[in-house]
């Protein structure tokens, strides 16, 4: 019973064997099950991925319609069924929290920077694109499964959860260039929408925070500003290590 | 004579009126004429548009067919057709350079945020996604109309191009931290395919490079490290202003 993936559904599915090594390796309990192609490549990945499924008592299946009903990619040979599961975030680590991002391009590269940069811990306020899409899981390259990443439905119902994380917006008009800044953890990294930006109200909520840029362009990208804040946020611990 | 897009063109087409703009005022001696969806909202930003078409001599054509071929985001209202230009990169400035990108909107991005963060010259090596592929040039936000883009077809043909640039490969496997490398301009920093990387003898061409990061993630997304290696080869002589 192949569905094509819809918001509504209580499960997702993660395209290509590298996100679904991911899967079974940080979540496998969460997974249903994994279709095989018949077309891919035999060898040393698909005999190990197969045989952490058998481990771990997830079903193969091998099959071809899933693959043209899920995946548009043409070089998509692994498909993994898993349950969505709604994280709830760390209260004592540090955040990213991204205000109505809309490309899930964006979302799942902000997703796959925050693991490299060791955050765990992902906030996304609605409206926004889905982060359990599975171009959005693709392009996380399975991060999604190795963080907790929830949906509030406002920022409000965010900051009650969250109450003592220091707040650092970036804002394309604040005062202060990311180099000056402190981050004192458990922080918040809060960035707008890729058209908006946030709002104006959130000047007064923290410790606003510019990334210095010609003027040439109007912004960064959502996930180069976050890429960029991550970095500049855990560099300095980074270095004293 | 409205035509899809083909690589093969001397010419290309710029999406929206936010990245028309910049072709109108960047580089509007390459436009050839823009097309104006009936259905474009009346306002300010089309009066200006429309103005600078006409104190250039640039032909305002109100017509639907166009969109229908070229764009395939609904929200489209403004196309410009431009003249490819092949730029020549400058002696004096540094480079970024990526080696066989073969993802749009890396390129894109890239071109964008090194314009935000004062670069003027982008080298792609060749096999590469195409740089003037107009949702390449949307996802650059125009910023590729105040660049010097070049296309070699091979590194070889750029290092002989620009012998004396310092070459600073971004590979995985480097040992010296990016926070540790002395950034001496000119230089080059040079990042390989999205899924490859650079090729293992990138590692004698000069200074390498690695942007710290958890082993949770094979590597970051490319155009999040260029943005990475921007950023810090360019915010210590920021912060010195």
């Amino acid at each position: 019973m192949s569905k094509r993936y819809k918001k509504e559904f209580d499960f997702s599915y993660a395209l290509g064997t590298a996100v679904v090594f991911e899967l079974m390796t940080r979540r496998p309990e969460s997974a249903r099950c994994v279709y095989v192609h018949p077309d891919a490549t035999k060898g040393d990945a698909l005999d190990r991925l197969v045989a952490l499924c058998n481990s771990r008592g997830v079903q193969v299946k091998y099959e071809t319609k899933i693959f043209n009903v899920v995946s548009q990619k043409e070089n998509c040979f692994v498909i993994g069924e898993f349950e969505k599961s709604d994280g709830t975030l760390s209260s004592e680590n540090s955040h990213i929290v991204l205000v109505n991002p809309m490309t899930g391009g964006n979302v799942g590269t902000v997703m796959r920077t925050a693991l490299g940069f060791g955050f765990s811990d992902v906030a996304l306020i609605a409206p926004c694109a889905d982060p359990f899409a599975p171009d959005v899981v693709r392009s996380s390259m399975g991060a999604i499964f190795s963080l907790n990443v929830h949906v509030f439905s406002s920022f409000g119902q965010y900051r009650d959860a969250y109450p003592l994380h220091g707040l650092y917006p970036f804002m394309l008009d604040a005062s202060t260039p990311i180099g000056e800044i402190r981050f004192t953890p458990p922080y918040s990294l809060v960035l707008g929408n890729e058209a908006h930006g946030l709002p104006k109200e959130f000047a007064s909520y923290g410790q606003c925070v510019r990334i210095p840029s010609t003027d040439k362009i109007d912004s960064f990208n959502l996930s180069v500003a976050a890429a960029i804040g991550m970095y500049e946020a855990t560099r300095r611990k980074q270095q004293s290590k």
